[in-house]
């Protein structure tokens, strides 16, 4: 059913993680897939509800081969991450670098990197493994985040619904290049090129309750955004 | 089944677009869900294919109450979604606004605005709709582009996958508020706040291929990014 053609290097080819369609920005290489999901927070968890598809955002974490997928945005997916089988899930991950603007309306693009991981989730229970996976979260947010704060108590760790999927069927794709105008078109008196898409932090508001100055790692996503 | 009980100025609210929990986040607002959509042009399309949940990144744009979203990420929806019987899905259109930190770990949430649309998709396969619909998915790109570029010609229509999806069933979820940190949790001394979340756009990068001047709707792009 897959095959492992880069060996430990690679997630296997299966035949849903293969594109039929535009097939050299595809890869499944693990350093590329995990770099992608390492670069921000916000995934779309895909699941079947009554037969229907549902996709809700969400914020996801990797340790290793695991990703951690926060269940705030609803119960229903939690609910069936419960029981021994799982969740059949799908969890997408993408990032929009730019436009690409052409000047045919037909060839405009996007350059994008994108992960879209199958398999099944399941609920994690075990309070260990809670902890790793709620601290995880935090960091992705904010690096270093989770040893800054009060950690979960057991009360908390209870109420807080985080499902594992482990990283197996999964593929990234990703678009990063040129305008590509028909031959025929590039005459034309229009505009067309790259304009970066970029994502950064405004001036953070302290709370009212805030006695102390703003932690490094916050100050250097401010300084991220002013670079 | 649904309910329209601000007449027509909300979408009907039916069981799956009534969340389960933060039920004061949630709106059928027409207005409210058309702004969220519009806001931007990332849609994250899910659908069922083998029993199995999909997600993949694309594009939308809404005109009046249809959602057109661009089959470009693959064919697989597309082909659900040529036969009468169409093909359901679930749109999702996400923004993030700001990190919310608290003093505990737990508390930690997300500014964000978000909309989520089921429904049953059609191929739209109406040359006139078609480039109505191709026209609004690249004005939701850049504003006003479609009128600067050369259009479609009849190839490039026949060669375009875009479905159709009515708005009927379809909600919106939001956040924005302050750090909500539990009250023997204020005391603590570490910093909590609100960070805003902001994109942008960098400095276009004209083609080999352009001999004109920047247009004003991509200046503008860039004029927002710098105020």
């Amino acid at each position: 059913m897959s095959t492992t053609p880069d060996g430990d290097t690679s997630y296997p080819r299966t035949p849903r993680t293969t594109p039929t369609r535009y097939k050299d920005r595809a890869t499944w290489e693990r350093e590329a897939i995990h770099a992608i999901l390492d670069a921000t927070y916000l995934c779309h968890l895909g699941f079947v509800a009554d037969g229907a598809p549902v996709v809700l955002p969400t914020i996801h974490a990797r340790v290793g081969d695991r990703l951690y997928v926060h269940g705030s945005t609803g119960s229903r997916p939690l609910r069936g991450a419960r029981g021994e089988q799982g969740l059949p899930v799908c969890v997408t991950v993408t990032l929009v670098d730019a436009l690409v603007l052409t000047k045919s309306a037909f060839n405009h693009s996007v350059n994008f990197r994108s992960v879209v991981a199958h398999g099944t989730a399941h609920q994690v229970t075990d309070p260990e493994e809670l902890t790793v996976a709620l601290d995880a979260l935090v960091d992705q947010v904010v690096p270093g985040r989770s040893a800054e704060v009060r950690p979960a108590n057991a009360k908390e760790l209870a109420a807080t619904a985080v499902i594992r999927l482990d990283l197996d069927e999964v593929s990234a794709k990703s678009r990063a290049d040129l305008a590509d105008d028909d031959p025929e078109d590039l005459a034309l008196p229009h505009w067309a090129g790259v304009v970066p898409v970029t994502t950064g932090y405004g001036t953070p508001v302290p709370d009212a309750s805030t006695a102390v100055p703003l932690p490094a790692n916050l100050a250097a996503l401010t300084a991220a955004r002013d670079a």
